[in-house]
């Protein structure tokens, strides 16, 4: 395995998955708030459903079919197209918000604010998520996440996997690209890092969809550090 | 004198003079980086010219004269115009980027970390300052300033006073502009974010240009709240 470097100085990480349980959180919120606006359905799939919007919204916006989006008004067209789908009633604008804004009050996997805190006392510690800025602020205040910073893809109006994103960090912080490490559940996301010259750090997170898991149920590629949790990744880079 | 709106959401800081003692730490910090470099000068009044620079410089930006340039490479270049104008030798280009990045290193004033954390409990606390973003993160991990979050010019392409910083927060945000307060100790800069919206929080900062300084000695506008200290600023938000 490539070694940590010496002189790695910030580490950036993926938000949904990596350092909330989103799945858990949507399950646990989406039927109270159905229960509000008087929609019923099965929340689960729902929720998996919603996630799974996820990539061809962002891939509207690489392919130039949308002009720069956020994740919040992808998120909120998202779930209208379900709402359609599944013949559920439009709970109104505002309920409409109400319901994306669930994605910024996702919790923290249960060693994710102990890991990152220790990371912090060696290294910048900011997120590198598709996440806009509102939604990673807000849900770092309501989960209690450290951050020194938050980089998102709107901070460079490019959604990753595009390099833009990774270098936009690098050239930010005045730094050269292995002394940036990405630290993610997916190793897709690491592979595109990795391309730009960015240190890798892979955490296990086996639950993310559910106890059926299928992708990312180990490291698959050369990267700089692995842990099963965020504490043991923290450890791995010396903290 | 105005209120403090209920639904107060963020506060947002000028930094330089405001949150840190930039001409006390370089007037600390700069003799010793002569020696190295074997430079003789006043370093005293080096640093009030070296900021002296800092709106012109800006300006530049503002008129087009100069694209897009973020705060530690017109420092640099200022830097260098000092140079010239008191013949002292060139420390070469990494010496230069040592000497600029002091700027990085500013100390807090003494309650500036108090009374952010006491604001930090209620409020997104956040800067808005010219300085680029990696300045401020490496400030705030050099100061223990418990940012949730770095806004900067660079962040919008738009040096304050511009409209478009002080918006740009707002609108990152999904705000209405009252619901953003900027804290600073310059009544110029609260009355450019006043016009835009904003609520505006002064601290009293009378040694920001040393023992004589004069301007900027009261509040002499209708702010939302008035502070001797940043402490006292945030017991006048409730915290």
């Amino acid at each position: 395995m490539a070694q940590v470097p010496a002189d790695l100085k910030v580490c950036i990480f993926d938000v949904f998955g990596t350092v909330v349980d989103w799945r858990g959180s949507l399950i646990q919120d989406l039927p109270g708030l159905g229960k509000k606006y008087g929609m019923d359905t099965d929340w689960t799939s729902f929720a998996d459903d919603w996630r799974g919007l996820y990539q061809p919204q962002m891939h509207r916006v690489r392919k130039g079919e949308l002009p720069w989006t956020n994740i919040d008004e992808l998120h909120k067209e998202a779930f209208e197209m379900l709402l359609t789908k599944r013949g559920l009633k439009h709970p109104g604008e505002e309920g409409s918000w109400e319901f994306t804004r669930l994605w910024h009050k996702l919790r923290p996997w249960p060693d994710s604010v102990e890991g990152i805190g220790m990371m912090k006392k060696k290294y910048v510690v900011a997120t590198l998520s598709n996440g806009n800025v509102a939604l990673l602020i807000n849900m770092a205040k309501n989960g209690g996440i450290p951050w020194d910073h938050c980089f998102s893809g709107e901070t460079f109006k490019h959604y990753k996997p595009d390099p833009e994103s990774y270098l936009g960090v690098v050239k930010t912080m005045y730094l050269q690209p292995h002394q940036v490490m990405l630290c993610a559940a997916h190793n897709g996301d690491l592979k595109a890092a990795q391309k730009c010259g960015l240190s890798t750090g892979f955490v296990l997170r086996p639950k993310e969809h559910g106890p059926n898991q299928k992708t990312d149920l180990k490291a698959d590629g050369e990267w700089n550090a692995v842990g099963d949790s965020m504490v043991e990744l923290a450890k791995k880079l010396g903290c």
